[in-house]
């Protein structure tokens, strides 16, 4: 699997992306033309420092029109199947094109080992590869006896890897990468949007910052499945609730009450 | 491949349907409430004839909003997982749920042979049911040997059967039909559409009979690959603009214009 | 302004929408084929209160899908353009067809009166009340002048009246509830949700029960204007992340860890 | 009305839209992968007339996902509440920021005064202009008499001038402008688009050319409103086809067949 971010470069992030993002913002609540305010933005007048903490507020504030209009191109490649067709699940704000099963004939197809085989005992492993090179040679057979492509592909397995383009615009980028950086997410698309985030921070620190899984912004884990608090990222929903409940009833006991009863 | 529809039933989708897209076509040009007009049309004040009169007017015309109030919720089965990745591409007016790989340990994967294989020589076709049987059973022994489900499924092969829900509105039913329908479409999309097109028909020959390839409404077909005109449903736009510049230059050398030049 | 639920009736919202949900969240997890599932479902071979079980569940666990599979058409009469400007910023799962001021030559414009201007000193109410019959009587003599309608409703009032028709899929009514039933949600728009949610429980107590402001199901309020607690419907994000933070350093001092850390 | 395309610039149109295109066209039918087809792209190694050959022929054949890929940011000033309601019923692929009329307090509010107002006669012109003043002071009234300007708006005029940032991706630019570039759109919409795409031809001439009214793609007009064939841009649809079937008729009598029957 190797992604790479193909747009923007570093210096069309700085220069424009934040000021785009502040532009938006300041657009909503201001008498001031937005090309007005783009142009203070961008000769300097109002200073990144002042336009990044506005920007900041307003994105932690689920205010989520205004971080669509600044988008992330990415190139990934050899992923899996499996991965592609979780993938392109997601459906606003995003733009796929995927290399097509269809109308490309493979030369050299290619295919994935997850880890549980790769680590599994030796026979087992061996014999994942085996199958799967004997599917990928028994495609190459299938198009040789004159089956076209279109149905030729029926015998890939999920691990054959593919390649894909992906636009995204930073409001689905936050939201997706919340649900795929969880670590009860999928392994493997869990470990795509390790390496969008790592190519987002290459470009922009401050953009990056807001890629992190779900709990982080919500301040607490939401996920059936860490009801035993077993990922350590943030406690769970009910844990933090249940403080709050437990202080608010000692409070009472005490005749006090809690600013926000 | 089997398809149901589930939703509406043909007292639903004739009691209501008709009526709540000919409300939200009168409401746009009415100073009358959309719930008069609604209790007009339910009521039998408006005649079901003179709805679909406005009705088939305000599809014909493109004016697409008035056409998303109705869905139509299909049960799926027995789709390759070729298929079901094609059709979750779409993404406006239409909501899926399938069958996960991940969370589902099949006892009884299943797949499909493609009619090119089902055709082929008896050797090639008995080869491709050797290695689908031999990939399932291979994920089978992958589980027994404590696989998880999510991995094991890596060696499923693209021909594996899966279900989904899918729900769609009448706008997006259109649109996807037009596109599905057409000769040029990958077969089994355009099968699965066929069938839907076939349920429709029978809640409702009204509705069911916007469901077409796209070249029924548009009058020609649009196809690159179709430029030599082996599908005969409609003549290629090509020799459409040909017909009309050839008339308009014959008009012209008679000294005449076309009423539209 | 008046609100009316014309799609579903109670019966076919009992009949039809808890199973097609149901069936949705089972396609997901089972080898079962979603038309088998609804049969289930609908033969009252699995029971109601199971089927609301799995679907409150899965509702709560946050996988939209399988709630965008039922919709639900209102007809909406007498609001403000300013409202429904802000109405039809929502754009997914959501479906409007407007009156048009474009198209109706109005014979009989309405306007509303905003809360603060009926408790307001009397002669500024009529102050209010005359300039809004003026506006809409010039409106009247610039189409008797012959301007077009198109251009005659430039001098319209945002609180003229309209109309609309609004379809709307459970996912997306519940997150536009959560943030329209907020009691910092503009007023006109908020009653506009009271009024559906309503609706929604006059047909299904079960479905409307998932409408509530955002912070019911988030367990805290995230709006900065709250930080003060003046809204007592949930303490607010900071309160009860301080709560929890407050408990984890006691248990720290007591040398102990809470079981989430 | 003013229109000024923030983003891109000339230098990233031709350095990054172009490629990034082309690498969505190619990675579909390519075994490359595609920061490999980029890099070609961008290095000159592909060069610029035959990615825009290939981009041409694809938009063409309606390959819609690929141009999804690139957008464009707008700031837009000075237009009427009538256009922005409009404008943000687009929903897919675009993303809008508005100035607020119930955040923003204006101290200068400014309205539009319509062509057919313009020129009519002087009277009717002064009322149209005191009646516009006379409700933006009365709305500075509301103001100072303490109602809240989320309630003080509802006297403002749809003439009112607002303004937006939009962004929107190539395939939503060329659908929407296909609209509202035709001569039936309202004038004032079809104003801001010809402004757009003159903005967009200003960074990329190959790109605008794509913005066009939606019978130029088509080759005739689908507008009922245009069976007289009052506006010359295109032949009606039904002139075309009459065409056609005509010469078809003739070929037929002649004991031909048109090669595409």
């Amino acid at each position: 699997m190797r992604v790479r971010l193909l747009f923007p470069t570093p210096e069309i992030a700085r220069e424009f992306y934040v000021p785009i993002i502040y532009t938006a913002c300041r657009t909503c609540y201001s008498e001031l033309e937005p090309d007005e305010i783009f142009r203070r933005a961008t000769s300097g007048q109002v200073g990144t420092a002042k336009q990044q903490e506005l920007v900041k507020r307003v994105i932690e504030s689920g205010h989520g029109s205004t971080i669509e209009h600044v988008v992330f191109t990415f190139a990934i490649s050899g992923v899996t199947r499996t991965l592609s067709h979780q993938l392109v699940r997601h459906r606003v704000g995003v733009a796929f094109d995927q290399q097509s099963q269809r109308y490309v004939n493979y030369k050299r197809p290619a295919y994935m080992v997850p880890g549980t085989l790769e680590g599994a005992e030796p026979a087992l492993r061996e014999r994942y590869v085996e199958e799967m090179d004997d599917a990928l040679r028994f495609y190459g057979e299938l198009l040789a006896a004159g089956i076209p492509g279109e149905d030729a592909r029926f015998v890939m397995p999920n691990a054959t890897r593919t390649n894909l383009l992906m636009t995204i615009n930073l409001r689905a980028l936050i939201h997706v990468s919340g649900l795929r950086l969880c670590t009860m997410a999928q392994w493997e698309i869990r470990r795509l949007f390790q390496l969008i985030r790592h190519e987002v921070f290459a470009v922009s620190p401050f953009l990056g910052s807001f890629l992190a899984p779900k709990c982080v912004p919500l301040g607490y884990c939401d996920e059936a499945g860490n009801r035993d608090g077993h990922c350590p990222i943030r406690p769970h929903k009910d844990v933090v609730l249940a403080a709050w409940a437990e202080k608010r009833d000692d409070a009472r006991r005490l005749g006090r009450e809690l600013p926000t009863l």
